[in-house]
C-alpha cells in the first residue's frame, strides 16, 4: 500500500512483475507513465494492445511473430536444410542481430529441467523431430545455455534424432572464451573447455 | 534492430524509454509480456488504459487521481490547516507509506533550475498561494529533496508566502542521520548538519 489509489497501485503492482523491475522501480515507472501521458502511457498501451492482438507463436518454428508461419519460416532466401535451435525468442533475436546464420529456427520454448517440472512434452520437441523427418534437413544447431538444463535438453534432443544419423549432423555453439575476455575473470570450467578445443 | 519484427520492436523501444529499464532488460520485458500474455500483457495493459482513461491531476493539490478534487483534498479527516508541499507524487507516495503525516498536500510538478530552465510560472505555486490566501492554513511543511533545487525552491515559496508571516508557519524537515546509518557513510554535510541540530 502507498497511497496512491488503488488504480495506480494496480499499475505499480503488475508493472514489478516485469523481470528487472522490483517496487521501488516499478513505482518510479509508473510515475513517468501517469507524468508523460501522450508521449509514453498512451504510446505503450497501444503496442501492448497491438502486441496482444497481433502476435502468436509460429506453427512450424514456434517463434513470436505477427505471421503464421513466420517470416523466417516462409522465407524461400534462408537455408531449409538448416535449423538453428534455441531456448526462447530472446536467443533467435541475439542470431539474428548478429546475422551470422542464414538457415531456419526451432523455438523450444523451455529446456528439460527435473527442478521445474519441465518435461519432454512441455517442449515444441514433437515438431522438431516432424520437421528433420521432414527430409530436408541435414543439420541441426543446438544454440542452447551453457547450462545443466541446457546441456541435458541438448543430449536429450541428440538421443530422439538418433534415427536420422545418416541424415542429419547435430552441431552445437564452440565454447571458450569470449572475444574480449580475460581469463583472470573466467570461470575454471570455461578456461578448461577453450584449452581443449584449442586450435 | 534485433530482428524480432517491427511490432516486438516497438514494443522494446517503448519499454527501454522507462526509467530504471535498458535496452537489454527492455528486451527481457518483452519477451516476459508476450511469454505471458494472459497473466501479464493483457492485465497490464488494462491497467494502463485504464490509467490513460480515468487518471489526471487533482485541480486543488495537482496530485495523480481518478478523482477531480482527489480524496484527500475532499477527506473532511484531514487537517486542512497543513499543507505538505512535495516536488512530485512519489514524494506524496512516500510519505502515505508512513502515515505520520494527516494534512493536505501540494504537489509542485517539479522544482526550480536554471540549468533545466524551469521557472516558478512552471511549478504549481499560484495555486499554493490561492490556498493559503483562502486563510484556512496555518503550517506548511516543506518536504522538497535535500538538493540545491529543493533548497532553492523551497526559499523561493518561503519568500512568495513573506505577506502571511501572522497567519503560516512555515517548517521544513529534519536533516540528520538516517535510522540505520552509520556515520561512516554519511556525507560530511549531513554529518555537520545532524550535529548542529543535536538534541
Amino acid at each position: 500500500m502507498s497511497g496512491a489509489g488503488p488504480e495506480i497501485e494496480r499499475l505499480m503492482a503488475l508493472l514489478s512483475k516485469l523481470p528487472g523491475l522490483g517496487p521501488r522501480s516499478a513505482r518510479r515507472a509508473a510515475l513517468a507513465l501517469l507524468k508523460r501521458r501522450d508521449q509514453l502511457l498512451i504510446p505503450l498501451t497501444h503496442a501492448m494492445q497491438d502486441a496482444a492482438d497481433k502476435i502468436e507463436s509460429c506453427r512450424i518454428c514456434g517463434r513470436l511473430s505477427t505471421q503464421n508461419p513466420c517470416t523466417t519460416c516462409v522465407d524461400p532466401m534462408r537455408d531449409e536444410t538448416m535449423i538453428c535451435v534455441v531456448e526462447e525468442d530472446s536467443a533467435l533475436w541475439a542470431m539474428e542481430r548478429v546475422g551470422a546464420f542464414t538457415g531456419k529456427y526451432h523455438v523450444l520454448g523451455g529446456l528439460l529441467s527435473a527442478l521445474d517440472g519441465i518435461r519432454p512434452e512441455d517442449l515444441r520437441l514433437d515438431s522438431l523431430i516432424s520437421r528433420v523427418r521432414s527430409g530436408r534437413v541435414r543439420e541441426i544447431i543446438m544454440a542452447l545455455p551453457a547450462t545443466v538444463e541446457g546441456q541435458t535438453t541438448a543430449h536429450y534432443i541428440a538421443d530422439r534424432l538418433k534415427g536420422f544419423d545418416n541424415q542429419v549432423d547435430i552441431t552445437f555453439l564452440a565454447r571458450g572464451v569470449p572475444v574480449g575476455g580475460d581469463l583472470d575473470w573466467l570461470d575454471d570450467n570455461t578456461i578448461a573447455h577453450a584449452f581443449k578445443s584449442r586450435r
